[in-house]
């Protein structure tokens, strides 16, 4: 299938105006595209042009792209007219499989086959999605995180029927226009982003029930521990500079035998020698050309950009 | 016990001198004390100052306290040297619990007694540390995160002979020089912040056992997902804020369900209407004189600062 080349994208439609629908709009807004936002009934367009403004103070702080403009959005309740001129669509439709199947099928006769079809589902399969479209192949899940326009994650999955080469060329165009896109090889409830979420609130809740700790201080907690060493690295390269020179091989053999320990009510897996060369793998191949001192350099560096920030704007309550 | 006035101390010991008691003595130096620390080996020394000089360059950037400087720090091997004019000990000694016990036995005679000696202990009890110590009331945990330079938090909680009294000075102590102290009504293993980031890690090693994913996409869906949000407020906040006008109330009633999905190998706990209801009492009363609108700009302007620290620094790999 010859698609069109990323660099020459021009029209966005975005499908559904809610806070996903209209996070994404002010994401390709900022960017310099052309957006087209199809709304199902006019009337959300009061609440959509309110989404954009607040999103558009936002995004001219982190810096617009040229020509980039509210003005360039096209709002319709019209679906055909919507996508008649559209390279990309991202669809954000309310989480009703019926509404999404019978939406899916209709855009698989309006929108050429070769535009990719993105949709912002969190829960539900693109086999079942698709299940009703003529064209599915160019069809995948491409689930942001709110706010779209400010959190670059776009977890990424084909469904049965969708091809290889429609996630890679979506996941190329999320990256040119600034995105981190994540393809994953199977479809994982929760995918990784809302399941690293969800260990952390059922931990709290089991935490709070238990007389343990309030929500105040596990919110506390978060926001002056792990939180602001989150916002620039993962779990995994912050143990990797936690093991100082010896990086996460070291971190491993000092903390493996943690693992056995109550520290969360998660049970952990055993800790093999597969899983432990894997790991410290990973970490040094990530590493490649920089030392401890860099990494740690780095690390600080953001420590320092959030204590700068908690100065000028403070935290959430 | 009548303790020195907190804007009165000048004088704070820091005994150890690695990278939690080097951490530590950075903080107070820069926030303007005279900080004598106390090392096991002379050479040490060296290690120190190097940590010093990098701790420097981040402190300067975020604001030190009038008067601040280097200068102001003494090191010496001398314990009985090392506390004579100390207003506050913070101990950070391996965690060994033969050499904490012998060191507080010591500690208990040379300390006047109305001068607080709080534990970095990540993992001991302070029950079983002060268990030879002859003045063990005004002895506390106060398990910081590292780098305590950077990141605010402390830990507290005090053991079987501690005072309450010397927990509360403990605390305002560390607020006055800008920690964010969170005091703990019982011993809990990991305390709050170890739990929440060790549940994180047992599912992403879950994730990566079971390939589902791999350590640097976890990295990847942390950093630019649910990351930055917690460098700015917790896990509860940030759900009150996701409910949108309706709060903590509407996000539960909404994803409450969600807790039996597979989510995380993590169970959670029943939703009862108690929990249910502590947890909409608490946001409600943090939140108070804020509406829906000024905590998501509050939060925004946090993921701006954390895109525009991006840019300019990047990411860690």
């Amino acid at each position: 299938m010859a698609r069109k080349k990323i660099e020459n994208v021009r029209n966005v439609t975005c499908v559904g105006a809610g806070p996903i629908g209209g996070g994404w709009t002010a994401h390709f807004l900022g960017r310099g595209y052309d957006v087209t936002c199809y709304m199902h009934d006019p009337a959300e367009e009061d609440a959509l042009r309110r989404l954009l403004d607040t999103a558009w103070k936002c995004l001219e702080q982190i810096g617009l792209a040229d020509g980039a403009s509210l003005d360039r959005l096209t709002c319709t309740s019209d679906l055909a007219e919507a996508v008649a001129h559209a390279d990309f669509v991202q669809e954000s439709v309310p989480e009703n499989i019926d509404i999404k199947q019978a939406l899916y099928e209709k855009l698989g006769g309006l929108v050429p086959d070769d535009v990719i079809i993105a949709s912002s589902t969190s829960g539900l399969s693109m086999t079942d999605i698709q299940a009703r479209c003529a064209t599915p192949e160019r069809t995948v899940v491409a689930h942001p995180f709110n706010p779209p326009y400010l959190l670059p994650l776009v977890e990424m999955v084909g469904g049965e029927k969708s091809s290889a080469g429609a996630l890679t060329w979506a996941a190329e165009f999320y990256t040119y226009t600034g995105k981190a896109p994540l393809i994953m090889t199977k479809e994982v409830p929760g995918f990784v982003a809302t399941r690293i979420q969800e260990a952390v609130w059922r931990e709290a809740l089991h935490m709070v029930e238990n007389g343990e700790a309030t929500p105040e201080q596990i919110d506390i907690a978060m926001v002056n521990g792990p939180g602001p060493r989150w916002a620039f690295g993962g779990p995994f390269m912050t143990y990797h500079i936690g093991g100082g020179e010896g990086g996460m091989a070291y971190c491993l053999d000092q903390f493996g035998p943690a693992l056995k320990l109550p520290w969360t009510r998660l049970e952990a897996p055993e800790l093999t020698k597969d899983l432990r060369d894997n790991l410290v793998n990973d970490s040094e191949n990530r590493a490649t050309g920089r030392t401890f001192s860099d990494l740690s350099e780095e690390r600080d560096a953001g420590l320092v950009a959030v204590a700068q920030a908690w100065n000028k704007i403070g935290k959430l309550p």
